[in-house]
């Protein structure tokens, strides 16, 4: 018995998100499929995190226990072969038998796309929020400075979570904004130790409000304090997320 | 009665190509179906050009002749309203009643994506060919000099072709390469007055051919001259080709 981890690359705009929803295609119950396919086993496969449907991942991670004889670096192979064009698995290897994707994963690294401009551009549409609202992005800047830290996130999880504390710590939110087909394409790049359902959305959606001038950013002080979802901007749609990294210590897969 | 220019992008995808197929959805009938919940007018769209199924615009025109008093300009928003996300009406306004988006090209520029890569990249599966053998582009960019200038493109046109001359000017082909996500990302753009059908999916396959070392590049001189389309390479895949710009001397429309 072996433990194989994996870093899997998705656009996840054809799928109900990463686990299987009633009646509709998770990406991990593709890839379980696709591990049957190759080594006949039924395995459990254990994600980093759990992406919501339309959610993408530049480099998702996962492990499962198998008794297949095919070298651990040539599974990503033998599985691209079974998966659609859509999931490709960047690469496999042997981790240790205790190696956990998620239990294990000490931070992540999301980002978020928002387009500004008075008209979308189909070539990015799927992984982009599309606006025509005239954005302060230094406005977002200064908002987003409120939230660095170790804090109770309370504010920016969707309703009916269930976690057993609210407590994260942000290392980084940076904005970076540039010209893009008659407009301004705004990357936000989060990395934290962990992150509440939807939070990543919930900030982004909340700091759109600010750069769209509804609330002055130092106004988010209190949003953050206030643990009231009602006082945070809307979830932003999740075709502009990308789960970018997840972040072990050690790694036990070196990313290329 | 006025004639309205448009320019148009679009991902070609989920599309049957430009113009309507049998049981299949044309982008061209999709932009008409939204003319007439615009204006209750069943217009004609004249195309610049027909795009095959899966190949994409960035700046495709077209321009339709209408009793509607919709504002030229405002014409882009009312269709943009009404059509799918995957296609963008990016401009609109009146041009000459004489203009006709075909007939007055002076000139076409399309760019082709390869992905040269060990593993496809999700992220831009829809716009390029990925391929894992290694390329040799210093080949491909001597190779294409051969085709430069005024000739004969027999040997790259698709089977079954009617036109009435054979002969095109390519103004230039320019190859670039960069590094992207474990690879290489090679865009050839080509400019010409003319381009027959599948042209610049055939030139890139044999491009590739000789970039992959079936043949050496001074080969492009004799297979240009033989006028033998079984001499050149595969027809690259349709959703490596984007239709980037339609130039018209004047062009009616100033593009932004």
């Amino acid at each position: 018995m072996r433990n194989i981890g994996l870093i899997i690359s998705y656009k996840g705009t054809q799928y109900a998100g990463w686990q299987r929803q009633e009646n509709a295609l998770g990406i991990e119950a593709v890839i379980r499929d696709a591990i049957f396919d190759a080594t006949g086993e039924r395995v459990t496969l254990y994600g980093a995190g759990r992406t919501d449907a339309g959610v993408h991942a530049r480099a998702q991670r996962a492990n499962f226990k198998t008794d297949c004889r095919i070298p651990a670096q040539k599974i990503a192979l033998a599985l691209n072969a079974r998966l659609p064009r859509d999931i490709r698995i960047m690469q496999s290897g042997e981790v240790p038998m205790t190696f956990h994707s998620r239990f294990d994963a000490v931070g992540k690294v999301y980002s978020y796309r928002i387009f500004a401009a008075p008209i979308a551009d189909p070539f990015i549409d799927d992984f982009c929020w599309h606006t025509t609202w005239r954005l302060d992005v230094d406005a977002m800047r200064d908002a987003a400075k409120y939230l660095i830290g170790e804090h109770d996130f309370t504010t920016f999880m969707a309703a009916g979570s269930e976690v057993k504390t609210t407590v994260r710590r942000l290392d980084r939110i940076d904005i970076d904004e540039k010209p893009h087909a008659g407009g301004r394409l705004i990357t936000l790049t989060f990395q934290g130790n962990g992150f509440l359902y939807n939070m990543v959305r919930i900030i982004t959606g909340t700091l759109f409000a600010i750069a769209a001038g509804r609330d002055v950013p130092a106004q988010m002080a209190a949003i953050l304090a206030s643990k009231d979802r009602s006082l945070a901007g809307p979830t932003a749609p999740a075709r502009g997320l990308i789960m970018e990294r997840v972040l072990y210590d050690p790694d036990p897969l070196r990313e290329s």
